[in-house]
């Protein structure tokens, strides 16, 4: 165990994690390395929630709470660091929110292996397996696999920590995307509609408090506060915040 | 296989390398997040050999000449990454030079997989086992561990992908360290002699043919060489480079 006191806690116990997940047939090998990326990233922004992933967050808690049929979109690393908190904002948001496994290197194994340890935390994931699949227009290979009563006709997914091809051809389908990744760089960020640049294990507990503190807001008010988020503008936020990381 | 016109070709080879590397019990986990670290890095850094970088392979290549006991220090992602290389080097740089299995996450079973991969490249390398064995003073664990006619005996090391406390330790002993790390803001970048910010696939083929291209000189050029590289400058250079990559 890693003491709670250790300056580095937080990045080692999400390593642990990432090792445990692997070992448990969760995490791919190329989930590590993005983390790795994820981790450098992470390290320029200081290793903290900046005001602007704060502004994403609530912006994506008012889309979440106004989605009549959202999905949160859960992959290896996202089942290997927060499991819990997967669970904790389905729940949040209400029955409506389906919890679907979707895998960059899909095998049936590892998604077998992923409904298994979200089980435990009380989720019951759709899995996009035999009748219920539904291909992505425009995407090749086993990227494109999604659940018909999932990601296929949903109206607003969470891709944590997900990739840009895919947030792209989904976005196209009409759908809403929000996407949590620490660099404001990549596809995925700059594809989403609304890009939370955070480490997910830091974002995803905030964004579970905020849908909480919204959910009796009116429509009328979770709209307003949709509506008046610019994703471009925080990015480049964002981006100002990384470079003055690297001094 | 990676067709090789692929615009990630290098950056996807090298991913499989490191993943051959684990199922060969190479490669740690730990080193798959740290190659991720270093991929955000050289995203950054625009995927290059900067001049900077290049300033700092030649001023290593003459230490590396101008050594009496020249050691290269080995670990599971240099021996994925670029084996070939590292006996390259050797050779180039004469009968005088080690190679060295030297492991952050230090297994019997981990040495020995890396110096069987090694003897295919035909590298005899020294593993700090048994009688052999020498500590690092200041250094706790495992991570002390040195070969006593190898790293614990040299007067110039070269550490690709080596960690910060380490490399201090070194130092302390008297050591001149050559580092190769993307991250010019890490602790290995910040306290070796001369730090080369650059992929060591790109890196150390470049290393060998400087090294290769100085052999006939004389000691007072080599010495002049390595003595105008100014290691902090070079770092304040590399870092410009990273910030104007973060737009």
């Amino acid at each position: 165990m890693i003491p709670h006191s250790h300056p580095r806690y937080y990045s080692l116990s999400e390593r642990h994690a990432l090792e445990t997940g692997m070992r448990k047939g969760i995490t791919h090998v190329q989930g590590l390395l993005a983390h790795g990326r994820g981790e450098a990233f992470d390290y320029l922004i200081g290793e903290r929630t900046t005001n602007e992933a704060r502004k994403a967050i609530r912006a994506a808690a008012a889309e979440l709470l106004l989605a009549e049929r959202p999905v949160i979109s859960v992959n290896g690393n996202v089942a290997a660091l927060c499991p819990g908190a997967v669970a904790d904002l389905a729940k949040a948001i209400g029955a409506k929110t389906r919890v679907e496994v979707n895998l960059f290197y899909r095998s049936e194994r590892r998604v077998r292996a992923i409904a298994a340890e979200l089980k435990k935390f009380g989720i019951i994931a759709l899995t996009a397996g035999g009748k219920n699949m539904a291909r992505i227009p425009g995407l090749q290979s086993k990227r494109a696999i999604v659940e018909k009563g999932g990601i296929f006709s949903s109206d607003v997914v969470l891709v944590p920590l997900e990739d840009g091809d895919r947030t792209e051809a989904l976005r196209r389908m009409g759908k809403r995307m929000i996407a949590i990744d620490l660099n404001p760089l990549s596809r995925t960020a700059q594809r989403a509609n609304i890009s939370i640049v955070d480490n997910i294990t830091r974002a995803m507990p905030l964004l579970v408090m905020e849908v909480k503190r919204m959910r009796a807001w009116k429509k009328a008010r979770l709209s307003r506060l949709a509506r008046s988020f610019d994703n471009k503008r925080n990015l480049k936020a964002s981006l100002l915040i990384i470079r003055r990381g690297v001094r």
